[in-house]
C-alpha cells in the first residue's frame, strides 16, 4: 500500500527527520508521478502548502505545534469553500466559482495548522453526474466511487494521508472502499459544514484516511475549533483515537445492498464474520432475532425513502439553476427535480416521519448490541468511470444518522473491499473503539503508539 | 397608515384597474418620494421590475395568475441571495459580493409570479452592528429596530407590500413593531433559508407586511415550492389567511423584557389585556398560574442562553473572516468571537440541552392554552440610529422555535407598537387563526374577502 498516515510517518517530530517539509516533499513527489493518472484534483496550492510546511516545521521545533495535526497535507473536495482556491462543485455551471472564504472545516484545519494542499474532485454536486475524469489508484480503467472521487483517489494513491469528503447516500464510504482508504462518516450534524455546498438533511463532512487515527485527529480537529452543524450535538470524545475494545455482540446488516453483493464480496464478508467469531464476537442478524429482521424489513424501502428526502431538497437550488443555466445542469439533476416538483410539502413532512420510524427502530435494536456490520460497497469498484457504483450498502447509516466506519480489511477481484461499522447516532467515540479494536487486528501495532502525543 | 397590502390592492384584479402595473408605479413613486430620507433599500431594480409587472399583468389579464401573489412586489433582505444583485450582508466585507444564484426563498417567489423589486438593509450579519442609516418611517430620528431594518421601513412606508427579514433573537418582530407592520416569525426550520448567509439554530426566514394577508400568502407561496430547511417539517396549512378563531384562554408571558419596557407600553398591555377580557378571553398569568411561573423562571436566562448559542454558532465564519479581513469586521462581531473562543463543543452541547429542557416547559403549558400574547417591543423604536434596539421581548419566541406574529395594534409615544402573539412549533396555522381573530378586531373587513381568490 502507498497511503502515507501522517501521524505514524511524523511521529511528533522527535527526531530531525521526517519534518513536515519533508513529508509534504513527499506527497509533492507522489503527485508528479500519479496525478497524470489519477486526476484527483481540480487545484493544487503548492506555494502555500511549501510556506505553510516551513511554518509548522518551525512550530514543531520549538515544540509548540497547534495540534497533532500541526503539518498535516489535506485534499478539500471541491464542494467546500476555501478563500484561496475556487469551489466548482464538479459542476460546468460552477467551475472557477470563488467564494473568497474558508468553509467552518477548512477554518478549523488550518487554525490546527493543518496544510490545505489542493481541492480534490467530485460528482456535479456531490451527487452523480461524473464530469471529471477522476481513476481508481488500484487500476485506473475502473472508478474510485463518487462523490467524493478525488478525496478517496488522493489518499489511495499516496497524495494525502486525509482528504474530506461528504456523504449523503454513500459519498464518502463507498469510495473509500473502492480505493482501499478508512472512511468515516460521523453522526448526522457532528461536524459543522458551514461554507460548503452541502445543505441535505442525511448529508455531513466524511473523511477519508491512511489511517483510523488520522482520521480521528482530524475530526476532533474540526469539533474543537467550528462543532458541528448549529442546533446539532457536536462531536465530543478523547483527543486521540479512543483505545480498542472488543465488542461482545454485533448485528448484521444485510441491507438492501445484500442482494446485490458479488459472490467475492459475500464470501470475503463471510470469512470476515468468522473471523470475528473466533475472536469470542458473537454475530446476530435477522434469521437468528426477530428484531433485526424487522429492522431490515423497515429499511428495505431506505433508498426510495431517501431519494424522495433528497430530491425534495434539491428543489432549491436545482430549480433556480434550471431557470438561469438550463445547459449546465445534467439530465440526471433535471430529472431529479421532475421527482421534487411532483412532490408536495405534506408528502416531505411524511417521509421524514417515515424516516423517524425506521431512526427507532434502529435504536431500540442497538440497546441489545455493540454495533452493527455490513460491507461498505456491494463489491469492487466496477469497471469504467461515468458510474461511480452502487451505494445500496451505505444507505442505512445515511438515512438513520448515524456514525459508521469502512475498513479496508476484505477484498474482491484481488481489489480493494470495505467492512462497514456501525453505531448509534452520538457515541463516534464508541465505534472508534469497535474500529480501533478491527483495525488492530489488521495493523497490530496501529493506534497506541500516538496516543499520547501531541499539543 | 401609508401601507399597502397586496392583496387587498389587487382584490384579484378582476376590474380594469389596478393592475400590477399600476400598483408597482404606486410603490416606485413612494420610493421617489420617501427613500431619500428612509434609506430601506440597498439595491433597486426597477427595469426588470417593469418588465415582471408587465408579464404579471398579462397572466392576470388571461385569467392564468401563478400563484394569489403573482406581481407582488417584494424586497429582500440583504444577506438573501438575489441572481440579479449582489447580497452584501450589511458588512463592509461583503459589500457587492454576488453569488449569482437565488435563493430558496426568492425561487419559490419568482416561480410564484412576484417581483424581486429589491435588497433592504440589513446589521452586519444580520446582528448588532449597524452600518446603514435606514430611518423610521414614523420620525426619521428613529432607528426602525433590526436587524431587519430595511424590510420593516419599506414596508412600513408603503414601498412595497411585504418584505423578507430574518430572526435568530428578534430582528422581524422588533423592527415590524416599530414601524407599524404586521410581523412573522414561523415555527423554526418552516421556510426554506437554503442560500441565505443565516445558518443559526434559532434562525428562520420572517415576514414583513402590510396586511396578515399578504404575509401568510407570502409564507405559502414559499413553502409550497421549497419548503423548509432540510429536514425540519415545512409549513403547512390553507391555501389563504386561515379563518378567524376567538381564543378561549391566552397566558400572559412577561418575560425578561418585562422589567425594561417603558411605562407606556406596559399601560398600553394592559388596555390590550383588558379589551380580550371584554370579548371573553381568560387571560392567566406567573401570578396566577404555577405552570406560567416556572415558564417564566425558565425564560429569565434566556437571553443569555440564547447569546451563548448564537456566539458558538459564529465562531465560523467569524474566525475566517478576522483573519483575512480584520479590519472589515465590527468590534461587536470581534467581541462575539472571542466570547466563542471561550467555549467547547461541549459547552455548546450542554446549552442545547437546556433550551430542549426551556421547550419542553413551554410545550407542557401549551397544553392548556390557545396561546401567549406579549409586547413585541420594551417601547416605541428608541431615538437614534446606531442602537437598534431592545430583543428582549422577542428572545422566548427564538429560543423555543415557536412562530409568533405582531400585530402593530398598540401604541407608545403616539408611535406603534406591537402585540406579539405566540403558539405551538409547528402550528403556525393555528398561530394565524388567533392572529386573523385579533387582526379583525381592529380591521373588520380583513381577512374573509380575500379567502376565496387566487390561483
Amino acid at each position: 500500500m502507498t497511503k502515507v498516515s501522517y501521524l505514524r510517518a511524523s511521529h511528533g517530530f522527535r527526531s530531525p527527520a521526517p519534518t513536515p517539509e519533508t513529508l509534504l516533499q513527499s506527497h509533492l513527489a507522489r503527485i508528479d508521478e500519479r496525478e497524470p493518472t489519477v486526476h484527483a484534483f481540480t487545484a493544487l496550492n503548492r506555494d502555500s502548502a511549501r510556506r505553510e510546511a516551513k511554518a509548522s516545521a518551525q512550530r514543531w521545533l520549538e515544540g509548540a505545534p497547534l495540534s497533532p495535526i500541526d503539518g498535516m497535507a489535506i485534499g478539500i473536495k471541491d464542494i467546500i469553500e476555501t478563500a484561496d482556491m475556487p469551489t466548482g462543485q464538479g459542476s460546468p455551471m460552477w467551475a472557477g466559482f470563488a467564494t473568497g472564504r474558508d468553509s467552518a472545516s477548512v477554518q478549523a484545519l488550518r487554525e490546527a495548522g493543518a496544510i490545505i494542499l489542493g481541492k480534490t474532485a467530485t460528482t456535479e454536486f456531490a451527487s452523480t453526474e461524473q464530469y471529471s475524469t477522476t481513476t481508481n489508484p488500484h487500476d485506473e480503467e475502473r472508478t474510485p466511487g463518487g462523490s467524493s472521487s478525488g478525496s478517496a483517489a488522493a489518499v489511495g494513491s499516496g497524495m494525502v494521508p486525509v482528504a474530506l469528503g461528504s456523504q449523503v447516500v454513500g459519498s464518502t464510504l463507498r469510495p473509500a472502499s473502492y480505493c482501499g482508504c478508512v472512511g468515516y462518516k460521523p453522526s448526522y450534524g457532528a461536524l459543522n459544514r458551514g461554507g460548503s455546498f452541502d445543505t441535505l438533511s442525511q448529508s455531513c463532512v466524511g473523511l477519508i484516511g491512511a489511517e483510523l487515527e488520522d482520521v480521528w485527529a482530524v475530526a476532533r480537529a474540526i469539533a474543537d475549533r467550528v462543532g458541528g452543524d448549529p442546533g446539532q450535538a457536536a462531536l465530543e470524545g478523547p483527543a486521540a483515537l479512543p483505545a480498542p475494545k472488543a465488542p461482545q455482540r454485533l448485528a448484521v446488516l444485510e441491507t438492501d445492498g445484500w442482494r446485490h453483493a458479488s459472490k467475492g464480496a459475500l464470501a470475503a464478508f463471510e470469512a470476515e464474520l468468522d473471523r470475528l467469531r473466533a475472536a469470542g464476537v458473537e454475530i446476530v442478524g435477522r434469521s437468528q432475532n426477530a428484531g433485526m429482521a424487522a429492522l431490515e424489513e423497515a429499511l428495505d424501502g431506505a433508498l426510495a425513502l431517501t431519494w424522495r428526502i433528497m430530491s425534495w431538497e434539491f428543489r432549491w437550488p436545482l430549480g433556480a439553476y434550471v431557470k438561469t443555466h438550463p445547459n449546465l445542469v445534467s439530465a440526471a439533476m433535471q430529472g431529479r427535480l421532475a421527482d421534487a416538483e411532483k412532490m408536495t410539502p405534506a408528502d416531505y413532512n411524511a417521509a421524514l416521519a417515515a424516516r423517524q420510524r425506521v431512526r427507532d427502530i434502529f435504536a431500540q435494536q442497538m440497546e441489545h448490541l455493540d454495533g452493527m456490520i455490513a460491507l461498505s460497497a456491494t463489491g469492487a469498484a466496477p469497471v469504467g468511470l461515468s458510474y461511480t457504483g452502487d451505494p445500496r450498502m451505505n444507505v442505512p447509516a445515511s438515512l438513520l444518522g448515524v456514525p459508521a466506519v469502512s475498513l479496508p480489511v476484505l477484498a474482491d477481484e484481488g481489489l480493494p473491499l470495505g467492512v462497514q461499522l456501525i453505531r448509534s447516532a452520538g457515541d463516534d467515540a464508541g465505534l472508534m473503539e469497535l474500529a480501533a479494536w478491527r483495525w488492530t487486528m489488521e495493523n497490530p501495532h496501529s493506534g497506541s503508539d500516538v496516543a499520547s502525543r501531541g499539543a
